[in-house]
């Protein structure tokens, strides 16, 4: 029986995430290899041995390249914190391993540049966990839009927005310094950009005005600290083919827990989306009569696939944990030299050089052309 | 018995829709002076005679300046088209006549301020027709704003969208030349911000970006004309106050009938409105208990003045007609000297000039300074 | 110029409802005869007078009888509570003036007899105040079942709840005495039982149960008293046609404040509607294709008969209050002798026969047929 | 490392799910055994050989008595169809294994009886896939009215409502024989019955009507038969504890695809709840100011335990094959001796009996007393 090695880099909720992924990637789809939970990696060996049997992995270690020279470990998920991403990632592909590393790709675009470059030469298959575009309903989406089912699109909105930085009382963190990048941009616009790159191709240029819902935070000692980046932005847009469109986003906004909010307008009808709530779909179209045209809320079902490999009946629902277990069937079609929906570092460096064009406009107050790797 | 004479020019939907308010006012409100319809206006006498008839109206005449020359008038709803107002209300003011125009004020800025000087020195009330102000429901965010429910505000979100110019078979109409204005901003843009100054103030600066979903549309003569406006605008902007903020406006949006959504960020909540659904807001506050947050959505209801004045019970719903009757008791208050929520020419010189300048920051791609009258 | 005068006893809301929609019914409408608001009657002299002048009536008594013996009033508006119905709706139409008389009939049986065999005699017209089969989006749902888009119905779910009996701590009023009738029956069930016979026809059989959501309640003296009817019921039924369903009312339900839901079970697709959202309708047919099909939300528009006389554009919502105007429009219908969606008396008989017939099924614990008049 | 041994007979989508929980439970929760997954049957060795190597089991068989006397086998589970249930379960029970059996118990009331008083002989832990009690939500719900957040409840209302037999043309299948049960009662009843019986306890009486869409449908070979059982149901019920409501089922119900709706009216609140969007509840209490009360709607979130097992951040939504994991959880932790909250077949039995009761009583038209175990 064909298998795959996985090695896994970090345990916390990405690194359970891909462990479930893994493990329910061949029994959902009833194809494809089987999977062996080779290594785990932590910071410390300790740490990294209890992991072990907690995920259900063979071997544990506290040292990481240790792991990468495992010659049982085929594929490594990069789970750990984002600044450990390129030198990891680096190292796991030189070592011939596919690599599958969580988003964002790094801190420093020259960093990110390395780790496509790196990819390019290795041969290896090298993707990130953009996952949102692994959604049924997402996929879906992208059929409606090829088969023309709204006609050409001409106006595009995008919404992403949470609220664990709603809270003025919600202390300084590391989220808030200037090294932990641009606030929302990072944290959030990468998503969005993920969906509008993969549904409509590359950015052209971007206007964007970022704010901050409080100039400083409290401290742990009491004091209080400047806060040094964004947790809202606002952007204009207009996509290489043209299409206008807007994107905002907060990471301060009370009530939304998940939100990632599409509108897309097309010359015969309209598509709407909320991750929140993320097994329908609107759809507006205008082939209904005209006194019985309005947005269908489409349900999740069957004939979105891969739907059902998860559920054969329509309405149940998948969950966010699904969409990990899509990715990781679409990185073996990648591995298998086969066509994989994925985000690979080329396409994940398209999209940090979208955010670091963002956060120049900003600064300059003008449009900024995207550069392109 | 008190009461007031009033006299109409145009009878188009929003003449109907003045004369049902002036019908309506003081039955539902059981207070302020009866009203006599007194003088109607039109583009004919015979017109005119019809129209006195199906509508109520005492007097009839096909010349416009009859009417404002007449004693029994005491104000003038003017509902004509957009190109009239400045000549008829400044003549209805110099008249002595208060004046509720229908918005936007004029197509030309200087007409627009031309008829704010006349109303500043006729001692006169001069009012616009923003009636989405007067909706109950927003009179309650505004409530809510001011008591600090969802505390300092520090992002705002609006769209306004609706579909009569989605379809690319749309034949080219005046609404598509320069003419008739910068297409989207005129015919939305002023409500939003309507909307915006009310609640928050005046804008400080705006950036925005305008495009078209079709650079061309049919003639009747089976020929093809440039369309020479904008069917989409999305703006940036930046309060007096400090809050930003942003505006989508589309008139091409598959779906959206009557789609005026607001989402208000605090420090302590977030609220949401949408005008399709105009009987409800829904209210998130972070005075839950955690595992009980959520949105609530509330329904018109009696404590939402002036609700109560329609309808007894909660959750029985206005319509759109029944807020330009509350606008008119507004404007009742106006003439009364008493505190009334309108839009008076002055701040509706305001609103023009904020149209103005996105139409401005399109042109240079820059932001512009929202200048005041 | 012809005219209709009118009479209207009673000034509560539903008095003011009737003041409105006759004073709107021709503005809205453009056709029919002219109002003239004649006569009206409240319990003293004092009270008449005050309220003509506020509801613009010429003239005003304390004496009902003078009114209905005017002979410059046409039709009389009985707005009054239910036990005063039966004598001012006999009086009125054995003088000769067509009747419009809010529901339910009377508090008796035989009572309402006495009025639907008084109005057969009469030759006038005699109706109802049901007004929620005049909200547009009810109209569309007949025309949808009439054009078969859903297809043979074969099951139907009622809801009607509103919240303001639901606290324990509501004091015992005259609505929980048996002298009121059975309760949400009365109150509640009359409403959805209006839908259904007129988008269905007639009920065949019923079976009920009732029950409190409080043994007694608080009395204003300190003291407690036993409830005597029911806040909640719920009802199997079947039609004459055939078609089962079932009907729950509630008026103790926290949280509903107009809610009157609807689902309605076809061969080839479904509709819902809930009044707490008026001007929408839900709507799910298989002509879509298999992975886009959903429930539609239509908004309220033009081509939902008669909205436009409302309003020109869709998505801009109809109030409560408009669907009286509505409902006196179809009364003017009636009384010109054209066909006209009413419930005269004849039918109000029927669905108060309905409601008794629940009431006796609770009572034995069995099927019961519902008697015709 | 403590391990638990898993045997599985049926390998169709409930047996997928089975396989899928007992994959996930352990890293999901980092807690209780390691999973083995020992021993798969299937009804032949071949499809069991295949099965085995897509699902991960280390051994097949095409007779599942050698599964059920494998002794690397600790828990069975079943999920074959209904007829094979009670040999199955009881000969697992006797080989002193725990079950884990797909709901509903068996067709024959007998049967059911049969496992429930094998299963209670036997000492081990029988329990039943009612899988819907586990979903974080339904949970936070029984935290709610333990906690008299709505107060004491007084009235109950449930729908469930597939559309697998709404169209006219699907053909005659064993689902619409008699043999299959009664139709709607058995496929759709006993899952609010689920509910009904963890939230608020057993029932006492029941009246119920059950109705034919179609009265025949189209066979195979061109001809038609007649339909036996009932696509759709209609129940009155009071619970034990007094508090009545109704319980709707249709699997003939256009656009519904996964809809078990639940509306709780208490003395301070109500809740409301759809499994087509299982990972919110809408939530209306009095202790919200009169102007701001309304339905919130909340997310499934970290505090309704176990979601943070699955997801750290609020609003990203489980899935239905989520439910299956947690139910596996708490099967551990009965097995473990410790709390559950699981059907065990004992109350699994009570559910049937309910179900016969309906039964009954629409064949006799009048209320049946449920029966207890």
């Amino acid at each position: 029986m064909e298998h795959i090695g996985v090695g896994l880099i970090g345990t916390g909720y990405m690194g359970k995430c891909h462990t479930l992924a893994w493990a329910n990637v061949r029994p959902v789809f009833g194809e494809g290899p089987a999977t062996r939970l080779v290594h785990v990696a932590e910071t410390s060996a300790e740490l990294a041995a209890e992991r072990a049997e907690a995920l259900g992995f063979e071997k544990a270690t506290g040292d990481w390249r240790q792991l990468i020279a495992d010659p049982e470990v085929d594929v490594v998920s990069i789970t750990t914190p984002n600044a450990f991403h390129p030198e990891m990632a680096i190292a796991a592909l030189k070592a011939g391993k596919h690599v599958w590393c969580e988003k964002p790709m790094a801190p420093a675009l020259a960093d990110a540049e390395a780790m496509a470059k790196t990819a390019r030469a290795s041969g290896r298959v090298a993707i990130l966990g953009y996952n949102y575009i692994q959604n049924p309903i997402i996929r879906h989406i992208g059929s409606l839009l090829d088969l023309g089912t709204i006609g050409p699109v001409n106006h595009i909105r995008l919404e992403m927005d949470e609220d664990f930085m709603a809270s003025a009382k919600t202390p300084f963190s590391w989220k808030n310094e200037a090294a932990a990048g641009y606030g929302a941009l990072d944290d959030f616009a990468v998503h969005p950009l993920s969906l509008i790159t993969t549904l409509f191709g590359p950015l052209a240029r971007v206007f964007a005005h970022m704010s901050k819902p409080y100039p400083d935070r409290p401290t742990f000692d009491g004091g209080r600290r400047t806060v040094e980046n964004f947790d809202i932005a606002s952007i204009l847009f207009e996509l290489a083919s043209g299409i206008p469109g807007t994107l905002a986003v907060n990471r301060a906004a009370w009530g939304r827990k998940g939100r990632l909010a599409i509108q897309i307008f097309g010359s015969l009808g309209s598509i709407l989306f909320d991750q929140e709530r993320m097994n329908e779909v609107q759809l507006y179209t205008t082939t209904d009569e005209c006194a019985n045209q309005g947005f269908r809320t489409v349900l999740a079902a069957p004939p979105h696939a891969p739907y059902d490999r998860f559920v054969p009946a329509p309405g149940h629902g998948l969950g966010f944990n699904d969409l990990k277990t899509i990715e990781c069937r679409e990185l073996l079609n990648a591995i298998a030299g086969a066509p994989a929906r994925v985000i690979d570092f080329d396409r994940g460096l398209q999209i940090e050089h979208a955010v670091h064009a963002m956060a120049a406009s900003h600064e300059g107050q003008k449009w900024i052309e995207v550069g392109t790797p």
